[in-house]
């Protein structure tokens, strides 16, 4: 099987297990893991912010910010087709109290007017716009990366309006590969951020949450209310260790792979590339074909290649460690042999 | 003072007065207030629903239909510019930790289509699709009719998909007097109805939500936990009767006076009516005159008119029981004295 | 029927009801309903709180202000008999996600050792006591006033600690009037305070939150959210402040009744009185009859008197305005019939 | 060191570490991590219930339990000092908006008759009373075993009424081998059960939710939104599944060094034991010495001995993997030359 359904597929690498092998551990509740510690410094370094805490998924890490910086009531600003919005069963209204307001992005980004005129006035009548959450790479927009300009005016607006922003950067590193700019940058106009170990980075579980330091003593309250407050946390920071210090300079292959695939796709009649591919995810329209989003995944399934619906005739592949330059032209012909 | 900011600035009838002074009243937490008893048996008898409960106010019986509908981490779809959405202080988010998703509707009422391609299918990502919300007439839309037709397709849907249907109806009595449509149809396509008996009916207090016996109930128990049990609630009970039994006809005039007050706006350059009056309420933009929003207001104000900006360029006037024929030429007339 | 349920089933005056009548009312959304504002002012001026707000409940006023002093995750001590633990529908842990913690008390009064050692340190394992909430006088208890040294010290013990208090003073003016102190003087000992104006002092629908500005501004928000924000609302707070200008005084009636009640029952074997009677409120004890409180409740409606169960056998008698010296010896009579 | 803080502190196995290094993985989001599913299964198979849910901890296991039973403004009946209620950060009341009732329990066991006497009856001012949580063995209570008959007993008067029950047994196992009764026999007194891999049994992370299968998928959904879904999770799994298969027995070892440890120090003068020790948890006062508990705890510390403060005077010692019998008699050795 090709599995191009996500990068979240991905199996830790040997260097990864080995390392879970090795790892010094402890109590985290106790704040005594000495892997668990290396890793948050080494993530809070990378991104530049003062402290940073390891959760076990990038859904509990949004969470975590959201319940962290609103109280019920308060109004969350985000793009229509985020993560947070459309795939994390609702956790911010359910476990936050939060109200969602959504902006239509273009490529994922939110236009800074908009967000502007969306940041409510003081009324009796309105909830009070808290946060902003803008996510990059956009996962549903194809893995397009929001410009760092989008990012810089956006903070300046709610710098000025007294709102906080957060970073859903579950595919920060490749947005940061894809268009050369540091983590740190991107990072440095938002108040917090969350990153992914696992996707593309490859390690089994586990994302990281980073910002000031009073806020992620907050949040690692929040972490233990979930039930992320875990306790030898080491067997799983040590992989996520080696995919910060030795996984992210790969996900170039990645996005090679992404473009060689979109290329070949491209030019296999009736199929649409619906994406621009700057990074690892392409869309891809069946809509002048026979089959529909869910016919066509069956079909290519039978012949050895995965990848989900994003749509009624959209399919989405992400290219991703455990796929090889190789395997793209293997999807091809396989493509093409159902058509 | 002519006062179009709202319905809401209502004063209660002599006759409301009266029966105030005069109700039999009793403790309503026991069940033994007969004017309430009385006034939600008439409503849910105009209304065609098995049992109603009387509320303080139309955000309420909105937040009370959503708790006793919904657990946390449901989804409900509403219009993105509905009095729920915008207008109540997130309190579905707040109080019943649920996620609203928002729907693009032409004059207030969203695509069937749409509808339905938003209740989500079952996935481990996704919250629960449990409630639609439609509000009849729309406020933000102008006190536009939602048509009977587009609530029966949305209803057929709702039920097929097995997701409920709340109506908020604050101003549900100016789409049955202006359509001619009876109450009972529009709420027999919803499974519950909140109905406000202060707006155009003049009430001093007090709103009605209503649907099956076993919702009420359930609603009940919540009104309570948010302090709407009341104790001898008869004085504000008996002006809710008076307005529905001899409040609603009266309606037309207040219909007429919009269309009135319309029709010589549009005549004003450079002012422009932005909707197609059908009820009481009339968005006017004031873009290609000297002033904004809030600075026309307050030209109309030292003129002896009130009204309430709607957007930075639009002006929403709202004609109600204070307001007669006479006055509306008046607003005319000091409208031309500021451009 | 000599009605002995409880205070809160008083009817409103003559002068309620003409003070009801002929009030001036405006949008109290907008603020502009002169007789809320005088209401609030007036009770304001006697708690000796910066600012209050009308609320339709006890139960509202109670929620609103856990709403805004405290976050999801806080804990709030209280006494495990209080009103606002066992009779609000666990609104605090369901609106506010605050979890309650309860300490036995003295006559209602909690033990200022045991609230401060309840108070939690700073641990990633505790919830944040935010709160601690006084009921006085205590319902439970046999409506017995907790003492003003009592608060002082717990008071004492709050500021120290940072923790906020609220006053549940759904029958505070009974304790003023029992006590001889004065109501500023109980409110000076808490940050936040809510009274009824139903119950002894008669108004039919109302309570009142006083506090601080600023946390009054807040509850306003909270209370749109609840649903308690009302349009004419002067209509139901002209009634209160009749009950503030005219009705504390009568208390003493009430307190008076109650005594004759219990040195009568008391007399009749055998019946015991369980509290020592200082306000309006009397639990009789019937276990040594053939009756359990439900049986003796039916027993003694069949002869035209009203009182509710207390526990499986005590009873619960309140004095209250339509309840006069010759009704008590009535009861007393009633009472002998159906032993 | 020898650890006696608690046995969360025990260091995963050799054979934990190279069953991680070999697992077989896959994306558990997707339901296809095959070490995973063997644990979940071996889990259910074990507690006698249909389905299990491989959770990040103990407390995430109870606060899906609440999130999955339970709706906002439930009532919850627990022991007054169990975990869940003293040290889960209030995350019950803070994301089920639940109001937890707190009962005294013997020995951490509650009594059946109060029990029956708390559940509430239905009326319009209470919570439904929707849940019963039991600890087993009970960590404050000395790691007290709650008999099975009264767990039996709880369970009748549940299902009577109607009532589910919820076991946090994050050290059931304690429980099972201290008494010889099987895991399945206290697991069958209950609706759902949450056991600990880590603790005693030695596994890095983790715990099991286990139950009717509709329960388990609806706690599931609710793992997601806790952000508890994992990708590759089998590295954690599989340690679990050496605990459950080859660590269960040895604590009996465990409980052989507490009463070892407990003989020992309750033959120096002035300490006294409080708890009759069954399991591996320890009370030790010390008011008749001249320290308290966090300075004697400092002494010891100094000697190379670590335990925790469960109350002013009072020291908890927990044995577990780490701690072999000729550490007890050091542990004796380090006591005596302190005092």
């Amino acid at each position: 099987m090709i599995d191009l359904r996500s990068d979240t597929v991905t199996k830790p690498t040997e260097e990864m297990r080995r390392a879970s092998y090795q790892a010094e551990v402890g109590d985290d509740v106790y704040g005594e893991d000495p892997t668990v510690r290396k890793l948050e410094e080494k993530a809070a370094d990378m991104l530049g912010k003062e402290s940073a805490l390891f959760v076990t998924s990038g859904t509990q890490g949004n969470s975590i910010a959201i319940l962290s910086h609103c109280q019920p009531g308060n109004e969350v600003l985000l793009e229509e087709e985020s993560h947070i919005f459309l795939y994390e069963g609702a956790s911010a209204s359910a476990l936050a109290g939060v109200q969602p307001r959504t902006l239509k992005g273009m490529r994922g980004a939110m236009r800074p007017e908009e967000v502007n005129a969306a940041i409510r006035p003081d009324d009796i009548h309105f909830p009070e716009t808290d946060l902003i959450c803008i996510e990059n790479t956009h996962n549903k927009a194809g893995g397009a990366v929001v410009p760092l300009e989008n990012m810089e005016q956006i903070y300046g607006i709610a710098k000025e309006k007294g709102v906080s922003v957060h970073l859903d950067g579950a595919r920060l590193f490749n947005a940061s590969v894809a268009s050369g700019t540091p983590l740190h940058a991107f990072a440095s106009n938002t108040d917090t951020v969350q990153v992914c170990l696992s996707k593309g980075l490859g390690a089994p579980v586990g994302s990281i949450l980073a910002g000031p330091r009073s806020f992620i003593d907050k949040a690692r309250k929040w972490r233990k209310r979930l039930g992320g407050g875990l306790r030898q946390a080491g067997v799983i920071a040590a992989p996520g260790l080696v995919a910060l210090e030795h996984m992210v300079d790969r996900l170039q292959d990645d996005h090679d792979h992404a473009k060689l695939l979109a290329e070949g796709l491209g030019n296999i009649s009736p199929l649409t590339v619906e994406n621009e591919v700057e990074t690892n995810i392409l869309l891809v329209n069946v809509s002048d074909t026979s089959y529909n989003a869910n016919t066509f995944l069956e079909a290519l399934k039978e012949k050895g290649v995965l990848a989900v619906p994003f749509g009624p005739n959209t399919v989405r592949f992400v290219t991703n460690y455990g796929v090889t330059k190789h395997d793209i032209q293997l999807v091809l012909d396989k493509v093409k042999s159902v058509l």
